[in-house]
C-alpha cells in the first residue's frame, strides 16, 4: 500500500520543469492566445482526436493557462500525449448515455479524453437543469479532465450554477493513517454574476504536489503546514512532505472525510471506479468517476427584499479588515478574471518545456 | 464590524455550562432515551408546538444527543425558547413552498422551528427526487436546524443519497482578513449503505466555539492550530482564539471559498438571505437559507463491476496503516453508530444545565 516516491512522479515531462506559474520562472514564454490554442489543436489533431474535438480541447487546455492555472493546461499534454500513445486513453471515444433517471443521467467516457467528456457531461446537466430545474450527469470510465473549474465557467458562461466533482487515485493518507487512502478530489461550485462569477475549484489536500514542488525548487517554506515529515510532524518543509508522500487534507480530519465523501457518492452515481480501485501509477490514472450537477438559471434568484444578493455578499466581504493593508480578501475566481485580462494582453505564460512538446508534436506532419 | 466577545457568547445557558460530551464532564447525567424524547416532547408543547410537530421536534433533539452530538441537541433548548420568548421564531409557523421549477422548489420556512422545516425539506426533496431521480428544496426565512447530520440520516434511513448547507451569520473572518464576514457554514452529505450509513456532517472552521469552550475547559491545547490570537499568529490555545474571535476556517484560503460560495449559491437558490444579511447576535439568528439535494435509491449504483463500492471503499480506508496502532482511519458516520449503541443501553448523556432547565419548562403545566 506504501507508495514508493518514484511511482507518484510524472514521468513526462519530469516533475521539475513544471513550477507554478505565480513564480515567474525563468522557464515560462508568453505565447498570444490564438497561437497557443491553434497550436495545442496541431498537436491533438497528430493525436488522433478529429475536428471539432480537437478545437474544442484545445480551446479548453488553452483557457486553462489563459486562466492562470499553469499546473492544469498545458502543462498536463505531455502525460496526455503518453497516456494516448499507451492505449490508456482512446482519443476517437465518444461519451453516451448509459441510463436516464429523468433529470439525472449515467453516462460513459468510454476512456476518451477526460476534457471533452467533461464539458458533453456538464452541457447535458444543463440541458436536463433546463428541462427540469435542477440536472445532473454522473460520467463513468472517463480520463483527467484537466482543470476542475473549466466546468464551473463553462456553466456560469450559460448562466448556470453548478457543482462538480472528480475522484482521483489515492494519492493522500486518511486522516489517522500514514498510507494514502483517499484521494485529492476536486471541487467546483460555480455561480452565476453579470459582473463575474464565483466559481470554487479546490482540490483536497492542502498543496498540490505541484505546489510542494515549486515550493521545493524556490526553496521557500510552505506559508502554513502542508504535510507531515518521514517522523510524522507537521511541516512547511516541501520537500519533506514529498520524501514522506504525506500531504495534509484540508482541515486535517474535515477534509479526509469529505474526499472521502464525495468519492464514493461518484463512484455510486456513475456507477464506476472509486478511489480504492486505482493504482498509485499516474499514468495509470483512467476510468475515473465524476458528478456534474446544474441549476436553470430560472431557479436562481438574483436579488431578494435586501438587494442583489452575489454583489452585496462580495461587497461585504471586501469590506472586512485586511490582514495585509490594501489587500483585500478576495472571493473565488476572483483572481481568475485578472489573470485572463493580462495574459490576453501581454501573452499567455507557458512552461518552457511542455510548450516546446506541444511545438514538437503540432510540427510532427 | 469587529464583534465584541459578549455578542458572541450564547445567552442561555451561559458557554461554560456547555461542554462537549467527549469529554466525560461532572455535569453530565444518562437519561434513557425514551424518557429523554417525551420530556422534550412536553418542554416544546408548553412553547407553543403543537401535536406532531412538538413530537417529531423532539425526536429529532433527542436522536441528536443519542447520537453523540451533545452540542446541536437538549443544549439548543434553552436558546430556542429564548428565541420564541422573544417572538423571532414562531411556534406554529409551517413551511411552505414558493416557487416550483421542476425537480427542484423554493419553500420559506415562515421563522418556524427550523428542525420542523428542514426535516419537512429533505422530505419533500425525497419525493422530487423519487419523481425525477433528482431533487432539490431551498428553504429561506427559516431559523436554526440543530444537527445538520440529521437531514443526512433523515434521507439515507429512506435509502437517499443527499447533500445539504445551512448558511449562518458571519462567526469567522475570510483567508486574508481580520474581522468576520463568512458563516461557519455546516454541510452534509450522505451516502445510504445496508450496514451503516456514510454521513458526513462538517461546519467550515476548524473547531466551533462549542469545542474551543471544552478545550479552554479542560485546559488542553487544541491538537492542532484553530485560530488567530489577538496579534494575527496561528495558536493552539482555545482561550487566544476565543479573545480574538478569529476562528481558522479549514484548509485557511479554501474552507473559507467553501463557506462563502455555499452561503451565495444557498440564498440565490433559496431567494432568500446570505450571511452578510445577519448581524452578530446568535439570539437574532433567524432567517437563514438552506439547501437540500436528494438523489432517488434507482439512480445509486451500490455495486460495479468490481463489488460493493461504499462497503469496498470503507474495507480500503480501514485497511490503511494507522497513525496510532490499533486506532484505524475512521469513515464519516462511523462514530454515531457506536454512540447510539452505547447510549441506548447505558442512557443519554446530556448536559446537566440545559436538562434542568427542560424539566423545568416541561414540568410547567
Amino acid at each position: 500500500m506504501k507508495p514508493s516516491n518514484k511511482s507518484l512522479q510524472p514521468v513526462y515531462p519530469p516533475r521539475r520543469a513544471i513550477p507554478a506559474v505565480q513564480s515567474k520562472m525563468k522557464r515560462m514564454d508568453r505565447i498570444p492566445f490564438d497561437c497557443l490554442r491553434e497550436t495545442i489543436q496541431c498537436a491533438l489533431t497528430n493525436l488522433g482526436l478529429t475536428g471539432e474535438r480537437a478545437a474544442l480541447s484545445a480551446r479548453l487546455t488553452a483557457e486553462t493557462d489563459l486562466d492562470g492555472i499553469a499546473t492544469h493546461g498545458v502543462a498536463r499534454l505531455p502525460r496526455f500525449a503518453e497516456m494516448v500513445r499507451l492505449g490508456r486513453i482512446d482519443p476517437v471515444a465518444m461519451p453516451h448515455c448509459t441510463a436516464s433517471f429523468g433529470a439525472i443521467e449515467r453516462w460513459s467516457g468510454r476512456l476518451g479524453p477526460g476534457n471533452l467528456a467533461a464539458h458533453a457531461a456538464m452541457a447535458r446537466a444543463m440541458e436536463l437543469a433546463r428541462q427540469h430545474g435542477l440536472g445532473g450527469v454522473a460520467l463513468a470510465d472517463t480520463t483527467h479532465w484537466q482543470r476542475a473549474g473549466t466546468y464551473g465557467w463553462q456553466a456560469t458562461d450559460a448562466g448556470f450554477a453548478a457543482i462538480c466533482w472528480s475522484n482521483t487515485l489515492p494519492n493522500m493518507p486518511a486522516w489517522g493513517a500514514k498510507t494514502p487512502a483517499v484521494g485529492n478530489n476536486p471541487l467546483v461550485i460555480a455561480i452565476p454574476r453579470a459582473t463575474g462569477p464565483i466559481v470554487l475549484d479546490m482540490a483536497m489536500s492542502q498543496f498540490s504536489y505541484g505546489s510542494l514542488a515549486a515550493y521545493r525548487e524556490r526553496n521557500q517554506p510552505l506559508p502554513v503546514p502542508g504535510g507531515f515529515d518521514i517522523d510524522g510532524n507537521l511541516t512547511t518543509d516541501a520537500a519533506a512532505i514529498e520524501a514522506s508522500q504525506r500531504a495534509l487534507p484540508i482541515g486535517f480530519w474535515k477534509g479526509s472525510g469529505l474526499a472521502f465523501a464525495l468519492d464514493v457518492l461518484g463512484a455510486m452515481l456513475a456507477g464506476g471506479n472509486a478511489t480504492h480501485n486505482f493504482g498509485l501509477d499516474p499514468l495509470r490514472e483512467a476510468g475515473q468517476s465524476q458528478v456534474f450537477l446544474a441549476v436553470s438559471p430560472t431557479a436562481l434568484a438574483t436579488h431578494n427584499a435586501l438587494g442583489n444578493i452575489a454583489d452585496d455578499a462580495i461587497a461585504f466581504l471586501h469590506a472586512s479588515q485586511p490582514e495585509s493593508p490594501g489587500h483585500p480578501a478576495r472571493y473565488p475566481g476572483e483572481r481568475v478574471l485578472q489573470a485572463r485580462a493580462e495574459n490576453l494582453r501581454l501573452g499567455v505564460p507557458v512552461n518552457a518545456a511542455a510548450w516546446s512538446f506541444v511545438e514538437r508534436l503540432a510540427a510532427q506532419d
